[in-house]
């Protein structure tokens, strides 16, 4: 299957060039095919709920009225009780490619978004998915509870289509909408920016730290021993996946996480910002404890402010980052291994919340893998 | 990446080992690994809604209140105005093997599923994914406006947690619940049925048949000519697709569609059912048309029946099956190129409504695979 020559031409007269060549044209030439020995889907974690009532799979219903559109039969035979629910689990889109590594990488996105975040980026480059199975890793992608193919919620769910793109272009640091930051790393072209910003998908039902937690468990225990890769409000999931997994998560890389788990007793103060506070997180001891047996990386991208900023992005990570440091050195105190790595302290510029889909998103996966070897974690 | 020795012993006790076997290690003996030469995600079709004001990046907000959930910044910052939704786009999936058929598969799901519908069984075999890759047709799986990936909506979306499992286990006929039918080709072990219910996930907004039509139309001008392959209640989009991109759509699948387009001045009669009845969908006579312009055909799996029955997945596929050899007529009278399969006429027996997770799965896809090859599409 490829583009005809005559939609090449089409596209080629439209700012859709830049995506139609990097898509569908220069990549084959450039790169080998990937050798898949296996990939699938399937779900871990999750409950079930069930309807009072007995199930009766002949109710005595009446004939239903005239209808084109089969929901009308559900909704007149959906007051027969005694029917589960099955909800609140994960799914997991995997890819095992051939000579794989021991380890297999698994990925959490954040807020407001699903998987996606790891696959194609908003101009049509490879994102870490394929960028990783290169590199010989069998890939993990998590759609969490509640979000995504996971829709299926044990409590109902309210969405609002409320009009937002801005804010989020805001809080991810591209830039001051419609203005990027200068040499801010992402392509500035209407139509990628179309293509991010249809990356979002909503809760369907509450936001969960314990549910979402509980199904990486339920995931590690499937596929036994990994490296959990977390993006944003994920990474909060995915502390507590360390927690909950200890022996099978090997190392826990977080992108640019929402907040850390503070021990008792070291709990610093709250770091304010005019776009919103962040108050730490807090877990017992105990399980913070459990936290120092795994390698662990967070990376925070460019255009954070080093000082209270009037602009949203830089300020709201300006907070994270100095929580990030702070919550490194107490767990380092206590025989952990925390690196925080300031991208533009090692050289690597321009990077948004996005870094896995930015512009220069494979410099940014050569420094994790080159951190992988460094941690014994990729045989 | 291999699942432990240890692991599968452990599983070796339990009534996960069918699948553990199938999935972890029965299928990289028997399989070749596939090669791909692309794969990723992207979005097609949807549209922009605005809202009122004038979007100001640094709004006049005082100090948040102190929170350890981000979520609070984004509704302190919300009322800012003057910002976008990008919604009502469908999100597709695409993977392109080497040495491609030159019409690719597009694959869109029915009812209460995403594009899992057409990956891993509920058992752990592959799915239509791998099989029709494993044939060297390039594959592209939809998740169509507001479910799944696509769940970003322009219209509010309410979710009702409802338990509902043996409704959809009667209408999708794997039997009159707890109990299968007789001979039915769908696994009967808890954990695939577990499995099964978890690839349900809700509208987040209203079901649309014109959106979702248009973003196939959309998907279509991208990727060029191609065949469709319907499920169920996306068979009613899919013939929209069909009639909005008539140049492009080769051919139609249509696995057990919810309803068919009747041409003005002939549309039949309701065919009544005790569980619901059926109005046929009725269209224009130059949009009946267009249909005749390709080759269809509609697959039915077992336990239909063929005359009124008071057992639910039976009857209400007898209503569709009757109507799709009305519609089959009708259209081959007008020139039309239409072939209605009912499974165990043929000698393929036990198909529930999912003959594509089926365990004779690969049988069915073979059935197909010759139909496409008679009609020149496997080129």
């Amino acid at each position: 299957m490829r583009l005809t020559d005559t939609l090449i031409k089409k596209f080629a007269t439209t700012t859709i060039l830049a995506l139609t060549v990097s898509y569908a044209t220069a990549e084959p030439l450039t790169l080998n095919p990937l050798l898949i020995e296996q990939q699938g889907s399937f779900a871990v974690g999750g409950t079930v709920k069930t309807s009072e009532g007995t199930y009766n799979p002949r109710p005595d219903i009446t004939t239903g009225k005239t209808s084109n559109d089969f929901m009308d039969v559900f909704k007149a035979n959906i007051t027969n009780g005694g029917q589960t629910l099955h909800g609140d689990h994960a799914t997991i889109a995997y890819q095992i490619p051939s000579n794989a590594k021991q380890l297999p990488l698994v990925f959490l996105h954040g807020a407001g978004q699903s998987m996606r975040t790891w696959q194609t980026t908003p101009d049509g480059r490879e994102g870490w998915n394929n960028i990783f199975l290169r590199k010989n890793y069998a890939v993990y992608l998590v759609d969490q509870p509640r979000r995504g193919w996971s829709g299926r919620s044990t409590v109902d769910g309210f969405i609002s289509a409320i009009a937002d793109d801005q804010f989020w272009f805001a809080q991810f640091r591209m830039g001051e909408y419609p203005k990027f930051f200068n040499g801010v790393a992402f392509p500035q072209d209407a139509i990628s920016l179309d293509q991010f910003f249809r990356q979002m998908t909503p809760n369907t039902g509450a936001f969960d730290v314990d549910i979402i937690s509980d199904s990486l468990k339920a995931l590690f225990k499937r596929i036994g021993n990994g490296v959990l890769i977390t993006h944003s409000q994920g990474g909060i999931a995915g502390w507590f996946a360390g927690i909950k997994a200890t022996k099978n998560v090997k190392a826990i890389v977080a992108i640019e996480p929402g907040n850390f788990p503070f021990p008792e007793g070291e709990v610093p103060a709250t770091i304010e910002s005019a776009f919103g506070d962040i108050m730490p997180a807090k877990v017992s001891q105990a399980d913070f404890a459990k936290l120092t047996k795994m390698p662990i990386i967070i990376y925070f991208g460019d255009n954070i402010a080093d000082t209270p900023s009037t602009i949203q992005g830089e300020d709201q990570w300006r907070i994270r980052l100095a929580l990030a440091n702070q919550w490194a050195d107490i767990i380092n105190n206590h025989g952990g291994d925390v690196r925080v790595v300031h991208l533009p302290k090692v050289g690597i510029k321009g990077n948004t919340h996005f870094m896995m889909q930015d512009l220069n998103n494979s410099e940014v996966a050569d420094h994790l893998a080159s951190w992988l070897q460094e941690k014994g974690l990729d045989k």
